[in-house]
């Protein structure tokens, strides 16, 4: 069987003139949309990734500080700085980049993130109002799958998927948002006993373990949609996701490409929520 | 196969019996632990289900004053009376009863609990708390289902379940409680295109979709394991569950009953939930 590539690019560049439009409108009526990115590590896949949101939201015309807080700063300096940001009017959207330092979780300090400005829903405020089916700000990598998927016009409605990873960032928001599409969702993990069992009984295989070449041809049914999330560094330095191309390929109707594929998109839609804030704050 | 009944009335029993302790130490101590429960309906099945939550609360000693605001009362008139119970320090505890007022959704008004006082863990944040994995009130009928799983030790380690039901109150924070239990969860409802194959896939099925008779003996696999969240009433005005237990029995390996299965176990842990808000309170 032919295996479709289900690239972002298209997407992500319609979402980004769009975008564009909107932070230009916001410009002229006053400010540029400012996102704070708020750092705490010397990981060198996190500062190229900051790096890459900073050029992207450049290019959007998106003001972007990058607020470095040293790789050994304390839970309550990082949630100090995230109440500060909150508190600011000349701030509409705020990121906390992972890695955290040694010792402090994402939990320990999400909650100081106001839920209007927290583009990437990571505080439990911005989880809850998506749970209940809110108005809120959902993880853009878990958003930037269910748009991948609608882009390539593949139905979800009544549709079994299987997420691999329970990632509150990744697996869990996008199994509601599955879920809110009327998809049969499953949800497996490390301790699921039979992956392949999980997996080829979906339609649809969502890989988001932050594990290489986890998923494989063996365990993704003849004619299933595979759709890659994990980016990972391998040996040499290169990025590569959870799924085994190579043995996916032939088997899988449609695969995301990584990279290309559900990366973009989530930059993209990143950048729109932060545009998103902006207007919101701005009434 | 023999089925055993998965009874919640020794569980129930159990819980209460420390419950009514440390109520009665609140007491010594200053005074009872307090539940408001706010009522806007003049539903027959809520009524009854009000009368027995009073009933519960008495036996125990946890005050509970019923808050009646009428089957017509506006989601303004609900949100401030719940904005005034949750900044009243006499109360410990509150819980809105359900159904609402045509046209009011509990999201409408749900936020307006403080989440400390959110006994059955319905307000976004209390949702959002539970995503996240971090301390908070969880909505009790979920966490009775797990409950009583382990009460009769049936492990969730690596095994897997089907919910069948996707509510905010129930079948969302089940699938939350059962991934941190480390089981392989999958959701189907009333979209999902096949219901046999979602739940004979499963080692434990939970039926919470509100439909009488919806989970038979052909959606089961032979010694599954059958936990039955129903409360329908049936047209004679009796308690019926989701689970068609006659066809299910001499199927299944084990079997909640309904009535006195899930239900007496969520009462428990609600009353439970109010002396844990009241102890919180008073430090």
């Amino acid at each position: 069987m032919d295996t479709a590539s289900l690239t972002g690019k298209d997407l992500a560049a319609a979402i980004n003139s769009d975008t564009a439009k909107r932070a230009a409108a916001l410009a002229d009526a006053g400010a540029a949309p400012t996102l704070a990115l708020v750092v705490a590590n010397d990981d060198s896949a996190s500062t190229w990734y900051v790096n890459s949101l900073r050029r992207a939201a450049k290019k959007l015309g998106i003001e972007c500080d990058r607020i470095d807080l040293g790789a050994y700063a304390s839970a309550a300096r990082i949630r100090s700085e995230l109440t500060a940001r909150s508190a600011d009017p000349a701030v509409d959207a705020i990121m906390l980049q992972t890695p955290l330092p040694a010792g402090v979780t994402l939990d320990d300090v999400s909650s100081a993130i106001d839920a209007r400005k927290d583009v990437d829903g990571v505080s439990p405020l911005s989880l809850g109002l998506l749970a209940a089916g809110l108005d809120g700000f959902v993880p853009a990598t878990s958003e930037a799958v269910v748009e991948l998927l609608v882009h390539h016009e593949i139905p979800l409605e009544g549709r079994t998927v299987t997420v691999v990873g329970r990632s509150n960032i990744v697996g869990k928001p996008l199994a509601q948002l599955l879920l809110a599409k009327n998809a049969t969702v499953t949800v497996a993990h490390s301790r699921t006993a039979d992956l392949a069992a999980a997996t080829s009984a979906a339609e649809i295989v969502v890989a988001a373990a932050g594990r290489i070449g986890l998923v494989t041809g063996e365990h993704v049914n003849e004619g299933a949609i595979v759709i890659d999330v994990g980016t990972n560094e391998s040996a040499d330095g290169s990025i590569v996701g959870d799924v085994d191309a190579a043995t996916v390929t032939g088997k899988a109707a449609g695969l995301s490409p990584v990279p290309g594929g559900v990366g973009p998109v989530t930059t993209a839609l990143l950048m729109r929520h932060v545009v998103v804030a902006a207007e919101n704050a701005r009434g």
